[in-house]
């Protein structure tokens, strides 16, 4: 589920990216009155998210433009699957075509980076979370790929939660008065989340009443270690050099939360195409 | 280089992403007062692209910050470099770090991709050429990182060059027709594309008055051969099946261009992060 | 402390209904070239909030005015007192003021009607809270305002919190099922506040693992009565029927925290006028 | 009447605040299919001002959301009565419910402070009116809303009338000169008012072609010798000073116009609620 | 004098247009260093208008460029006369010459036409004025121009004034009624205007208290009969038919206002260029 | 064809400038269901551009306003014809009418103007083409117009060819070098065109590789010359002294392209008006 209106917004900065002041010449070439009829067609194994968007692609081309979902976002597909459907005016499908591939590429791109890592640590008890290293322009969109492949978000913005890193931390004479000083001006509602680079940090980070501990660029053993020691008193999330080769090991730890930048901001594109039928 | 209001545009999208209605909640840990000073520090071997994106970026949280360029766009790189540094009021360093290393690493990520194919064609005539399969919302940061990767730009968008493929192609009797449609209404300076999947329209697509013939998923073979038959009477693009592996041997066939979607939206990010040294 | 560009966007946005197209015909009035100036007077005990806003009108209006702060935002002011002086064009001051005093005005008034009831509760451990109901398009403003009056905010909108109420509630079997049903899909740091209208839900609320309860419309008894049988266990917060006259009751309950719609909905702007003096 | 664009353009804003990236995360605690019923209650006596404006909540949040008007904007309404019942997907009818009561319980309020004076002044030729004093970015939306109330507008902004107060004579000779000067550059329907503090030049303003004279923070009695001195050769406005205690008094000395910031930048908001009924 | 962000919007939108996502590539072909300067030469007699906005264009650019001004918006200029300057790097020069020429040339075009009519009628009372039949987009900016040529600003739009013409008359049984309807919910200072085709209206039109009676394509003759009948009651103003040729006879009537929309809807240009010196 | 979000945004723009915050005062005078019929009838003879875009401001203003055309954009009109009709409530129609009209005589007065030219060069040749001499913020609907009478577009901005002109050319030693130059960072779709002042440099032109030559501002006798010797290696373009008188004389020197930037810049409205009926 994805507000609508971002939705809109983003698919309209894009038609007006491709389209420009001339728009579509190359469309001139197809008798205005002609139809067609074509598919969404699945050249690689993933998962596919965006077929809203490209929807509303199609829709803001031409609203004209039928359009047939035949699998839902967050569905696992393989070559050969159609996953959509379009008919109308061959004019409008192929102006809208680019826009409506280049979101669903993307965002199924990123939906099967992360169901890969889902996949991987099956079983365990920790959750795989994006960042905030998202394309510029995409997060909520980004975000939202990232649930339909599994996934669960971090914060959303700097707006939303506190993350205290070592710079932070540095300002203050301690972790206690840094949480001190950073919950005085800030309502009931704000989780605190503290990232720690050492596990002599862990039970300060804990007592000074830090909602979740991040544990940033540790070994699997010492990620276990701080499961121990923590008893779920807080949510642990473990951070840095996670992917596909070692998140199995950071799972097993028992930690709570996986965070992994590279599921948005280097999923390469899922293959989809657009096949004419008629 | 890029328009600066495009640059500015991006920026504001991204912060406001960022930044939500509340701001960087974080921030407020640090004294107003503070300052610090921070390098941009790669971490992996590439070229960068975006950092006047990055420093418009900083500029835009707080005029006050100082930027300090020590590489420039296009520039290889190695782990260890630092491409900038900045100084200014702490919060606002951090305040605008992950958006300045979102676009930094991203548009660096695709100068990087682009140069590593850029440098497996060296010696032949063969120019590396992006497409419209861009992320939404950054063709003109995407395209313009491709020029930094030594790569070129194929056509912005639908508005600036005919592309007639085979949906284009088949509703008209011929290409000659065709081309002669879709030459009819438009201006002198649009130049027309015809790709084609047989060698055998090649001589078809020469004589109907194309500017470029592109010659879609064919083998080394087929691309050499059509080198040979068309004596540079139009320039020839290649398309379809160009990879690290594939490309030199496409190169070698003496065809002019060679496009490739992956640089733009399979292009994983270039590792670039923010230390603070003071 | 409120991000300069939502300032920017919601001084544009008076300026531009205030100017039309035609800008200020009374300016004609005044030789162009004459200069003034002008101070900020209060005229009745409060709290101001908003100067940043009134300088970046100024500011807007014409680079060239200065101004100086005399006051900052949050501070207690009486009659007589002048926030700040500003200098310049004496068309551009006329021109800026009632943007400039239409904010300051309406945010001072919300941080005084807030530092009435933050008085009022004074050595209880009660924050006073905003709420959601704020004037359409100042969200940001309104809730900084909130704090420079010594209130706290609430969620900032319906994305960076859980709130459920009756009706969500009434979706499911049990709130122990709502919450349970509501966590699966949500990140790890969305926190989640439930609002309970009868005491007897208080236990399963707690147990069902809300972060905070909302005891809605209850008296300041049944309000004490849950502080007693919480032992600290969640956060408490009370709504409905707090005011001036009765929210010492509740605070003294001991109650955590004490929202109020009144503060950002109703608050009567604090009169501040501009004064030439020159 | 409010032109459409000016709604949809306020009420996409106020959605923009409150769903930000993530949407409404609580929603997702109700069945995406489940469907309510609910009315707009009235709690408070007053005027009802807006219900176009919460329409267009409903609908821009979910176009398949039923709205029926029970009162039309500008209708007496007292505690109980259901000015509007909305029907629909129950997750649109919560997401929508805030951002529709902000608008109506803010612009009744100002409907109805505003018919609490039209009322004290019945009988006489005084009309109430607006001022410049509006919360920015709500302009058109507040001047409507007096309207509503029974009051009319004073000029929209500094751009469709000419108002010379103190600062701006004090820059001519005289009156005479003052409109003299500013009459020339304008067009021939660009009205002007000339606000005088002493009677001694009421003869003045009228000799020198204004429009309307407005009597600034003057007592009854000095307006109505005003009143008497004109004889009805220029529209006479009365300001300052006017309350629900005072406004009667003046309105019996016979002025045409008095103008009152408060209906505007002080009016509390008229309690209204939605309650879902099924 | 017009508000600065109307120009500011104005250029943005025009240099958005020129630029595009790839910028100037023309400008490639000139070393980024090397710095030039030029005149707006002027190649044609007129009155110029529109130097700030080519200011503007230029600052947009690149606010490097220096820009100097040899006229003021509203002078008489004659071929070879160079109304400003400009130095800088010769790429923005280059870049914001055709923007700053379009504004410049269509404004003072639009100065120069009124400025034709204005001397037409020189030592009559009539006043030129313009109407509502502006370029879509440029109305601030055209009805600035006017006012830069002698000319008078009609009602800005629908919103500032009351024109009632044929259609609006014929839905009230009478003029009268017509005026007090319409006079019923308008604010105190919004004019009437009431357009008549024939003279025998004109009395009721009068009594109706109209502040402005238009005289539709009526013959000098009728509009001198008008002027006689009225004696100064109320503003006159003809329409229709009005040219170089024919609306010295009009202003001899003793007319008021002449309005004229061809000032703003058919000028021609103003011829002025950008010539390189160094 | 022109893509539909152009014309909304234009239309979007041109409404909110004529409604401003109050709207359409005037419509206040006719009751709020009653329906008229009108017809947009044609006073002058020429050709009709724009009809979609009235279209679109009256359904902007009132969806439920039925618009029928009777001509197509490109038509030629003479006095009398009705080139389309409305039908709805009177107020919107009015409301609409000058917005619609404003668009519609704007952009048949350039489609009018082009076709008087493009008859003139009738049988020849030589293409009649725009230049980006056009209206600031109208563009693309400017060029549809061109196209609309008969005409080409030349470039649509900087971004989409390049163009030498003098000033270009003068950095570099030569116009080969210059070419080279340009050539090297570009695209393979970008054509350049050279602008030349004297023959002489016609050769080296073509030999750099120019797409097209620009003749600056020669007469009919050089260009002749220049169509013989270049025998149809480029395509020719002629510029300057280009009107009504000259351009036939031209157009027979067998040269390709005419641009003339006064049909853009200079085209006065073509006369329609909207007449109701009923």
């Amino acid at each position: 589920m994805i507000a609508p209106h971002l939705v809109e917004r983003a698919v309209r900065i894009a038609l007006d990216e491709d389209l420009g002041l001339a728009g579509d010449l190359s469309a001139l070439a197809i008798p205005p009155d002609q139809t067609s009829q074509a598919r969404f067609l699945v050249k690689a194994a993933g998962v596919v998210a965006g077929l809203e968007v490209a929807r509303v692609a199609s829709a803001l081309v031409d609203p004209g433009v039928e359009f047939e979902f035949h699998f839902g976002d967050g569905d696992r597909v393989k070559p050969g699957d159609v996953v959509a459907s379009v008919s109308g005016r061959t004019r409008s499908l192929l102006t809208a075509e680019r826009t409506a591939l280049n979101f669903l590429g993307h965002l199924s791109g990123i939906a099967s980076s992360t169901r890969k890592l889902v996949d991987l640590v099956k079983g365990t008890r920790a959750k795989i979370v994006d960042t905030r290293k998202t394309t510029p322009g995409l997060r909520a969109l980004e975000k939202y790929a990232v649930r339909c492949g599994g996934g669960f978000n971090h914060r959303m913005g700097l707006f939303d939660a506190v993350m205290l890193k070592d710079n932070h931390l540095a300002a203050s004479p301690s972790i206690t008065e840094a949480v001190a000083r950073i919950r005085a001006p800030l309502g009931h509602l704000v989780p605190i989340e503290i990232e720690i680079t050492r596990l002599e940090d862990l039970e300060e980070a804990i007592a000074a009443g830090a909602n979740v501990v991040m544990l940033d660029n540790m070994s699997p053993e010492q990620v276990r270690q701080a499961v121990t020691q923590t008893q779920g008193r807080v949510i642990l999330e473990a951070s840095g050099n996670l992917n596909a080769s070692t998140i199995r090991a950071y799972a097993e730890t028992g930690v709570d939360v996986l965070s992994v930048g590279a599921i948005t901001h280097s999923a390469p594109n899922l293959d989809i195409s657009l096949e004419f039928t008629a």
